[in-house]
């Protein structure tokens, strides 16, 4: 039904075929246009969002319009914004796509059952999860000790994929840096290379 | 056995006697002086930890010596290097006493077989960690967004009880902003108050 979500479940999980099918059956497929929203500030978020292609992003925004990242998402990824999918309360946060995407949804009642009837499933959450966390911590260290050089380097060493396709602006909104500042990291690496 | 961790177990879960005996049954005491490490950077985090009573704080360093706070964990708190502790790899932060501290530890094969043994402990495990992530996530977004101003009012918002226990270094080392900044914004709320 959904290929190429159905070869990522064989990758990366020990999940039967019978198991595929069921998670790729309940998924709902949507293609979203370049800045088309799927969650607004103040929306409830009901589904969990696989990416087959494009990519997304998580962003609050401040009262100047200034956007702040928490999340890119691209193929193969996931997103949701985790506390209002839980509890089911208004999110303080937006998630729209970057770039022309694909991205199947699954609505709570679905997803959870699934976790709750397929054990392996449930631990491969789970793992996905942890991995969020463990790089939470990380990107927190980074944000509190390194300095916008560093935050950069850092960035550019996690996701070298994304440089060529992300514009400067939502680099440094990732990086809680400025445009100008980015800008002229930029400048000097270049001037040395 | 280990009377203020049943107390808290019996508030906020619904364990059976039995099983709160268990858990408790499996947890070893330890007496921290002020300043101690359970955990330096390099060392494999071993134990879950549950504060009883004082203050620790995880905390990455600088080359330079600067420190870098990525919790507090006060009485009925809970403490460890998840990456560390899950992967049995080598960690990159402290975790040390800020008070003389009573804490109790559980190693892996202890907490992981309650954790199996005992769905509704594995359930309230869960709810910890799910919180950890809301909060961990507003963190992000408040220090990707906010003024050092605002990031001080929803520390104080947030902790109202740690102002009096910490010394002002550390709540700077934990927003991320210099002690310089953190005493100037102070001394412009004395004023104006």
């Amino acid at each position: 039904m959904h290929p190429h979500f159905e070869t990522y479940l064989q990758t990366h999980t020990t999940l039967l075929p019978d198991s595929i099918r069921r998670v790729s059956s309940m998924a709902i497929p949507h293609t979203l246009r370049r800045n088309e929203y799927i969650l607004s500030t103040g929306e409830i978020c009901r589904h969990k969002v696989f990416v087959i292609s494009g990519m997304l992003r998580m962003f609050g925004t401040s009262a100047d319009g200034s956007e702040h990242i928490l999340q890119f998402a691209p193929e193969n990824g996931w997103t949701l914004d985790v506390e209002s999918y839980d509890k089911q309360i208004p999110s303080l946060v937006n998630i729209s796509a970057i770039e022309p995407s694909v991205i199947l949804c699954w609505t709570k009642a679905d997803f959870t059952s699934l976790l709750s009837d397929i054990p392996q499933f449930r631990s491969f959450a789970d793992q996905i999860i942890a991995r969020n966390n463990y790089y939470s911590r990380q990107r927190m260290l980074t944000m509190l000790s390194a300095t916008p050089e560093e935050k950069y380097e850092s960035f550019v060493q996690n996701f070298p994929g994304y440089l060529s396709r992300l514009p400067l602006r939502m680099i440094a909104a990732y990086l809680g840096i400025s445009l100008k500042t980015l800008t002229r990291i930029r400048h000097m690496q270049l001037q040395r290379s």
